[in-house]
């Protein structure tokens, strides 16, 4: 067994983790802060846990970098960008292993941050150290991490079905559109006219057209895997379900092909290309036959469902992906690192 | 006046067709049939327009095209693929103006027809005579035409954002995607598992993947509008609203940019060729500023909604727009087509 | 054609008298005020009234009592409780016709008001000139009224099914219980952590247990119908739609039964009744046979649907509505005031 | 670790089920049937489970109870009512322990289930040894049961709140009324109009007025409580969730109070009733200060959540409660009878 902490415990993230880590047989959650609910129980502010038989020893406090070092062996920041380095600092020096759930240390370039997130990096040493937690493909690395940067919700529902691809060559590393469409759970837990129940249900949305922030670390991810820059589409949408992404990307075959045949030829290397990247992750599930992703078959779970089509009329792949934007988008795969760099199972909790 | 009927008035578009025929200045609603609901009043199948002073005189028949003939001017067809054409041949030989909502006569090919529908053309004659019911690029036909072959949901979605474009030029023909979004009422009305609400609320899942059928209408049209042969990618998806579709489209602009500047200038010959096909349009409604299209300002109107970005970072240029599946996308654009060939101000009935 | 005026126009409800008086055959809206929103054109703060012809020339103002006295003549209040005291003085000093959506004139007792709204009542001299707008009972007094209060939508709700039964003597008025289900928009559109979406969708709860603001109009008018002081059981429930309220009632008869027989016997003295009072009503819809009613086939209409059964095992009367709570609820029901004392058809633009 | 079989597994209580009992410490899940998807792997049915490991060995068979008895210790049936009593009888000969999800083996009286069920009792013999399957109540008598009757999603919902105080004597038998809000997953799966996602969403509807089947088992067990007969008023609503059930109770309490001072009195008595009954109970959540139920706070859990008001007003007590109808009122329920008849903790695999 092994303390957890959690910094900003009281947004929709941060409800997942205490969700997670309840259940967890290796971790003992032993602090939870938020500034707007310090003082108060854990259920209530989450009245869903009360009944948890840890919950009722759970109250929020004010966050204390200082304290949370003496209470917790590992940190989970489920912060607003900007606000996550300013915690993570020194708890890294007090010996901690941070988890950090905001974008604050997902780059590798300051420049870039600064480029999206109009300013400057609050603490750019870290940006060196720090791994990028997609254990699909950082696994090694996060073994010994002490700090952790877990992927946003967009990128990982990008990244997992275009990685492989893009390593194994199998795709043109230009052109890439990703079309994505996300639960309102992703605009966070605060009072904004927008994300009122009647501005949302019965509505479907584009926004942050065309440019919007996580364009960063997916960009700088894809790069990696092409060995190449590579610059991204990347069109959001706003769906009324609390949860869930679904991302439809559009991506151009090294090979080319214009019939059934030559579909069936170029389909066989995808096939074996995601066969080697996934078939033994438990956490990536490949679809088979007729069937699509469909975000309500991976809420609550940690799950990212992947199919793809090729089209011989356009000679385009389309890959799809659906995945539970606060699990295996935000809480779970912060959970699967943790995991990792414990040495405990991976899947601990997770299933 | 004018007598006007309805064929298969109890599914989805029916009723919309029904609702605003009601309210119609012109129109006097005769006849409404449904095999299923023969026998009941209108307010009996749907209760939500029994109050209205117009709807005690109607109750549901069975389809009968020699007594349709005789009740109706205008008979709208809002049947099932393939069954629209067994009305259609009878009612146009008796007379009556026809203006069919399913996709029987939206094709000019009855090759084509068959790639996509699978069988035979049942009246591959009229297909050179319909009138393909888009009213911003048809209407001088429609003024004169006997049958009017109303567009589907999706083709309209895409053909207004992108016929203007491709006829200036200002798009490359190759390479378009559309990425589609819609309401579960654009199923129909029929018992099915899929479509149950359980399986629909909180689900956001893509279909018909890569081949849908609304692609041979939508291909013919760009194809008449770029006056070369175009093959597009469209994904469609469902989402969780009654009504609504929202589509993304990613475009090559004809001319290359790679900047700001390169940006404002092609953007500029953008808004001028929209402003000149849609600035007198009653139900196209280009945005300003930071607008973007969002289904729930146009659910319940026969508006569609339509904003662009272009990126200088791909160089890419994004439409996106928003209609009302069963209104622009099907029932308000049938009776914008009567509207105009009436005679009547195109707008009668539809603000 | 009249002058209109709408004071507090960013809200739902009163979004929706723009949606009604835009299409008004005899009004014309003249002025919108919003604090919120002053200086923004109509179109940008509700982008489905964009393309409406009439929309171009109207812009949000701050509300200016003197100014709006010279622009119209009939002026509707949507404002919090509390400030409409505030413009309803002046505007009728000016000469104005005023309808309060707000609760500030609905009661006749200004200690009542005290006790359920916990300050003193702004303007208490008003409260006897004041005229409930419940047009099926107070029709003749809303023709000579220069205030009417417009009653709130849980009352019309209640109202509508139990003044005539409590009229006619046919229920006790003791025990009178009111179970009501009302969709998000009821809550008004104001940025709280509980009305975001991800705290609705998915969730039903009750609130404001036992004793509602709205129990104060309720029962001052039941007891009005019943000659007697009535006080009712009211528990009004949150429910994950837009819009609409379902109200169930649970009643005494007057007369005992205990049988099918005695259940007959009853319920044709309560057909009787209902027909009596609301056969000829356009907004009163009596249902028959099985039908109950379903807050899908009222919303967007001024319609409130009622139906009714007798539990010969309980010996109790169990009476069900559906209403908008926008419209019937609300701004229909006002407009459906301003048609009667502007001696206009009492439908004119609310079919 | 015992194996365990579901009959009827396709459904969603049937899938509810599932997910329990794969992640149960205790139970090894060795058939699944379902005459729609024999042959069928379960993943293929529900993809969601497809990642699990225990998922990949379990494939759909036609339901044979001669075979079911050779491969489990413990059957749920998961079937509709009428069908359950087919397959227990056998099960029962063959030595297996039966958990009933139907109505088939809740009552006691032959002449009832007749009454309400239309059709004589298919297995008259089994009523009288068959266990109500509400832990809190009937515990000692599960731990010995061959056969358990599993509550319905509405009773459970009422009776938990309604019996102690029945027991305790401080409310009325006479008088009850639960008014009854529920998920469109009751419905059950299959594919009918009324229950299509554009006829449930943006609906709030009443149903099955006034005499739903759930009466005859609520009545019975409340009878039980109270020592005398009690015939209650239920009134079910539609509400537009996946899952949960939302009671409103309006329940007379046996002494007399009418000011704050009484209602205090007569509230210890009850906070007391409460204690005693649930306050270790871990799927009882008593509620306090401000703080109502809410399906959302519930949805996934075994838990139900009660609060109650005193309404000083009309002298009445209105009691509410929260449940999971799949979880608490049905499939999570059953596990918690199984955990008690194999004495297993009986949280195991709930928490």
């Amino acid at each position: 067994m092994k303390k957890i902490a959690i910094v900003g415990a009281s947004g929709y993230s941060g409800e997942e983790l205490v969700r997670l880590l309840l259940n967890h047989p290796h971790a003992e959650l032993t602090a939870v802060t938020s500034r707007q609910s310090a003082g108060q129980r854990l259920g209530q502010v989450f009245p869903k846990f009360a009944s948890h038989p840890k919950s009722k020893a759970l109250r929020f406090t004010e966050p204390n970098a200082e304290l949370l070092a003496k209470q917790a062996d590992v940190v989970f920041l489920a912060l607003p960008h900007g606000v996550a380095a300013e915690y993570a600092v020194p708890l890294l020096n007090a010996g901690c292993t941070v988890i950090d759930l905001s974008a604050d240390f997902r780059l590798k370039s300051a420049a870039v941050y600064k480029e999206f997130y109009a300013h400057d990096h609050p603490a750019p040493d870290l940006l060196a150290k720090s791994v990028y937690g997609l254990p699909e493909f950082y696994r090694e690395q996060i073994k010994k991490a002490a700090l952790v940067a877990s992927p946003g919700c967009y990128p990982t529902s990008i990244l997992l079905p275009t990685i492989p691809l893009l390593q194994a060559g199998l795709i043109k590393p230009h052109g890439i559109i990703a079309d994505s469409h996300s639960g309102v759970s992703g605009a966070g837990r605060k009072a904004e006219l927008d994300y009122l129940f009647c501005e949302c249900n019965e509505s479907v949305r584009p926004y942050g057209v065309p440019k919007h922030r996580h364009l960063s670390e997916i960009e700088e991810q894809l790069s990696f895997a092409a060995g190449a820059k590579v610059v991204i589409q990347f069109t959001p949408h706003l769906m009324p379900v609390n949860r869930g992404i679904l991302t439809t990307l559009y991506l151009a075959p090294a090979e080319h092909f214009q019939d059934e045949a030559g579909a069936k030829a170029v389909g066989e290397k995808i096939t074996t290309c995601y066969g080697k990247a996934y078939a033994n992750e438990p956490f990536v599930r490949l679809l088979e036959g007729k069937a699509l992703p469909d975000t309500k078959n991976v809420v609550g779970t940690n799950v990212c469902e992947i199919a793809w089509r090729l089209d011989p009329r356009t000679g385009r792949l389309i890959v799809m992906s659906a995945e539970d934007n606060l699990v295996k988008g935000a809480s779970g795969q912060a959970v699967q690192s943790m995991n990792i760099l414990c040495g405990w199972p991976e899947t601990a909790g997770l299933v």
